[in-house]
């Protein structure tokens, strides 16, 4: 059996990167062993101590390297809000606005009915002992607004309500810096409907 | 001093990807923690191992894990054409039209004397001891259609000619399924005048 060179098993390895096919993997091996071999180097050893180190923050499940997150670690937080997001990406979002100054927590995932993904599926019990820990107050339903996450969002929303937690969520509207000749009918009408 | 987080460090090192700007960097950590954990160690033990064992073929330059490549070491093919291309990439889009049976010569690099790379920057003298072995009997120029690619193929063809060595070049025309309407002009000139 002939042995499969190096240079496809990197390639076929970067094509398991989301939204990464043949072209691009072939570009990124290339790449790096043409013109940026310090790069690969730290990539390679970074992955492999990067999936051993970072595993999930107790609290509020993001990725993290310690037991704690560095922001469930900040005890300067608002306790009283607590943000429900759907992916470490989303958090990461979220903290780039600086708009919020509570503490999240992480779906890691979303109901999905059609692909059998239930409550049991998502971190669904830790976050409900998470939200009535008695400091929070409101919890603040960010997941996406497509129809998965407003479905989860609503789910969300009716068990926290059933338990006495106010909820609220994120405002639908047109985003900023557009054109209101580009924005679809849906968001639009939305808009409308909660204008103030 | 606090320790940079893995994270952190992983992002940026996918930053070095080309084309790979900070969001896509993030996604990419993110989505091997979080949903690949087999694909993100994949990637790492296999860029560490690429960068040990992939050097470049003692013959024709490009990425090989041997000192001769697979096509160098293949005595079936056309020792008459050697074909000049500049990245081991442009090597592997021409062998993917199965169109081509000779040898190739990857020069890894091209003129460009805007940013001070000469003669000496590119694999030259190896390229005219490989041009000059007695068996090849026509260099087929497949440089870019750049500026600089052209610039080079003129180069070398000048001073493979004057070594009494035939020259070819790639023919220039309208892409294969292009609605003319749509090429640009200097194209059209160019499969004008080059009309059969």
């Amino acid at each position: 059996m002939e042995k499969v060179p190096v240079l496809d098993v990197l390639t076929e390895a970067f094509k398991r990167l989301p939204g990464v096919g043949p072209k691009t993997a072939q570009r990124y091996a290339f790449h790096l062993l043409q013109h940026d071999r310090p790069a690969a180097e730290l990539l390679g050893r970074t992955l492999l101590e990067a999936v051993v180190k970072v595993g999930h923050c107790t609290r509020c499940n993001t990725l993290a390297e310690n037991a704690l997150c560095k922001l469930c670690s900040d005890s300067s937080r608002d306790a009283t809000l607590l943000c429900i997001v759907e992916s470490p990406a989303d958090q990461a979002g979220l903290e780039t606005t600086l708009a919020f100054k509570g503490y999240y927590f992480v779906l890691l995932g979303r109901l999905a009915p059609l692909d059998g993904i239930g409550p049991n599926d998502i971190a669904f019990e830790k976050l409900l002992a998470r939200a009535v820990d008695g400091l929070v107050t409101e919890v603040i339903l960010a997941t996406s607004f497509t129809q998965e996450g407003e479905a989860t969002a609503h789910y969300l929303s009716q068990f926290l309500k059933s338990r006495g937690i106010k909820t609220t969520r994120l405002a639908r509207g047109v985003p900023m810096g557009s054109e209101l000749e580009y924005v679809d009918a849906s968001t639009i009408a939305q808009a409308l409907r909660d204008r103030r």
